[in-house]
């Protein structure tokens, strides 16, 4: 159903963009180079028979007619920006896989009963401002403009300044704010990010939440010693400290891992770092995520107090700063519903699983009942030059996205179209 | 005995050059700063009676004839220089001590039959130039010149340019190999450099043995992943591994305890090192040291035979390198007895124990029966300007010195002072 010949020219031309030397590109939020993509595909969308606008933050919306265009929108979309030296898919795979989507139903001229929305939002990757899917966060009404004005990137261009630039006046973006009488759903179809798929061979993830990070660093102070001249019982190790509190989060991990929580140090920093030198004062850097808040807080005071056993035993001082603790956002039931329905119908293997990354679906849930489908991606890799999704797997994902949107927004029997009273139902208790 | 006031004035003296903001001193291996800390000693042992010359390499040797001069010497020293940022005593504490040893016997009228050496060797630390203790490898004939002129110092400086800014010709360093038969006994007393004396009120430490580090790095590879995307069972951290191994390595050396051994990981880089990604490598440094060569061949064993299941049971994999292994220096069990002997009888505490520092001593323990006094410094604080010996333990030491000097070369009775003949005994026998 799907026009593969027509997606791998688009995937190919998009490719070119900010195309760095060898398979990488770097697409920064707000930067010629995100604008560019966004031109060429609101281009495309146009040319499908969608009206196409940008809204005041620079989010592109392509809108299809319904046949009763009153009826809230069922929208699908993602993201064109990239973090500096990424891989061609992230984001690009789920705007593509909707622009696949609206041209089989200009293809084979079909219209629905909603309107379709396709939404490209701006800057999703935090990498440039620290700031995380900017472009959703101000649809939804979550975003904080007051604090953008301290944001600046590492070329020391300010978050206002690269606004001004890219044309968007701060003061007006709550023009982009949309409300929920809006939308019945929201799709967003993605990379998967990890290697879950692969592993398991299941070619589509339904994501049933997307997890939100709870952040430790904790700096555990000893006392640094000559390595020589310390007999063993004199110590006060702060790296050995930290060795076991690493094993202590991932063995939280592991407990937890039946509510398909993660716990991992990703920093660790001994110092003064010299061979002949017992470690004095050690900096770990501990990440919690998960979809079940209870599993999180259960992992994070397993945590806490795992660490204060260690800190006492060992006679080192522990100190522990909370960086973070979101929430983890749960997808809306009915949505996966219709997907898992979906694949079944299309005899697509699928597993619901959680969505460890951060992804514009997270706020959008906020305001219409949300889904993510994830297709795999080649080892997992992301944020990467190699990061690699086939083109069998995208078409596949388009696929199910397609039939998913047109469950959602109802197609119109071709031959008769007759003019009906609209169906009222609420966005929100809509047959998602 | 020792003339206390004396001492206190040529540790002030001493502490002027060199001397940094604050309490600290720098005074680098074949330093001007070096220079004219033997220019100073030089003078006084002179103005003390002894017949002072510059060996080949710089080491500043001062001989206090006995009476029968054709008999070994019993020599005493230590060092001068210091680490960039260092302290006040180390080395200094031991030149001062023989010093202070002399004076009492001019002042009081001693003579000995055996002659008196006291020798300051040249550039101890190995902060310059990467090599340790080279005064007393030169003059015990286990130095390699070969090598010195690939060695250069953090200005740039190579060892044989800064030798010839001190006038020694690198051609002409054999010159000043001692040979066995000059000598009968060596003492050098040095600051502990660790907390043991000062946790178990000990004033005075007799070492065992000069223990030498055997030093592995370890490069662990498993696989960088998202972390929030990876589940726990997936994973290959090369962290988690690489604190499994901190523990196994804390292990070993608590196991050879018993043996004097110890332990340590100074350092562990862990990358990439970002919040949200499992570590993909991590770098361990391991030193392992004692007296025992047994017991570290035990520790290095246990520790690789631990790391290779670690490695196998986590799939990660693990690159070891050796980067030294050094044989254990045993000091001689005659000289430990004599010191024994003179704590017992001047009733100081005292501990037999092992050097975990490397000392002029080891070298010089190849040439002659050796041993080492320690006493005890604040905090075992070194290397740092911090560092700091009460005077009342650096002249309880220097009675010590003083006291095994006598025993060792035999005083010779005031008033009657008979030319006998000489004790004819080989060094190695000696009544040490």
């Amino acid at each position: 159903m799907i026009n593969v010949a027509a997606l791998e020219k688009d995937l190919r031309r998009l490719a070119a963009v900010g195309a760095e030397p060898g398979p990488g590109v770097t697409r920064l939020g707000f930067s010629p180079e995100e604008r560019e993509l966004h031109r060429q595909v609101a281009e495309k969308l146009a040319a499908l028979g969608a009206d196409v606008r940008r809204d005041a933050i620079g989010n592109l919306i392509a809108r299809r007619p319904g046949e009763d265009d009153t009826l809230p929108a069922v929208a699908c979309g993602s993201h064109l920006d990239s973090v500096p030296q990424g891989g061609r898919y992230d984001g690009v795979a789920g705007v593509l896989a909707a622009v696949a989507a609206l041209r089989t139903l200009k293809e084979r001229g079909m219209r629905t009963r909603h309107p379709l929305e396709v939404i490209v939002f701006v800057s999703e990757e935090s990498s440039r401002f620290g700031v995380a899917t900017l472009g959703s966060k101000v649809l939804t009404g979550r975003a904080q403009p007051e604090e953008w004005a301290g944001l600046t990137d590492f070329a020391g261009v300010s978050l206002p300044e690269a606004l001004a630039g890219a044309g968007v006046d701060p003061a007006q973006v709550g023009a982009a704010r949309r409300r929920p009488e809006e939308f019945k759903a929201f799709l967003e179809l993605h990379i998967e990010q990890g290697r879950v798929l692969e592993e398991t061979g299941n070619k589509i993830g339904i994501v049933t939440a997307i997890a939100a990070p709870t952040r430790l660093r904790v700096t555990l102070s000893g006392r640094a010693d000559h390595s020589g001249a310390t007999p063993m019982g004199l110590r006060r190790d702060a790296l050995a400290a930290a060795a076991e509190l690493v094993l202590a989060v991932e063995r939280w991990g592991r407990a937890e891992s039946p509510q398909q929580s993660v716990a991992t140090v990703g920093i660790l920093k001994a110092e003064p770092g010299a061979m002949n030198v017992v470690p004095g004062k050690a900096v770990v850097g501990i990440d919690v995520r998960g979809i079940d808040k209870e599993s999180i807080a259960r992992a994070v005071a397993g945590i806490r107090a795992d660490l204060a056993e260690i800190a006492r035993r060992r006679r080192v001082n522990a100190q522990v700063e909370e960086l973070t603790a979101e929430d983890p956002v749960p997808l809306h039931p009915g949505i996966i519903a219709t997907l898992e329905g979906v694949c079944r119908r299309l005899d697509v293997p699928y597993m619901l699983m959680p969505s460890g990354a951060g992804h514009d679906a997270m706020n959008m849930a906020h305001l219409t009942p949300t889904g993510m489908i994830f297709i795999p991606c080649r080892e997992g890799i992301s944020h990467n030059p190699a990061e690699e999704a086939s083109l069998e797997d995208i078409a596949r994902g388009a696929e199910v996205l397609l039939a998913a949107l047109l469950e959602l927004a109802k197609p119109v029997p071709r031959q008769t179209a007759p003019k009906e009273a609209p169906s009222n139902l609420p966005a929100t208790t809509g047959n998602a």
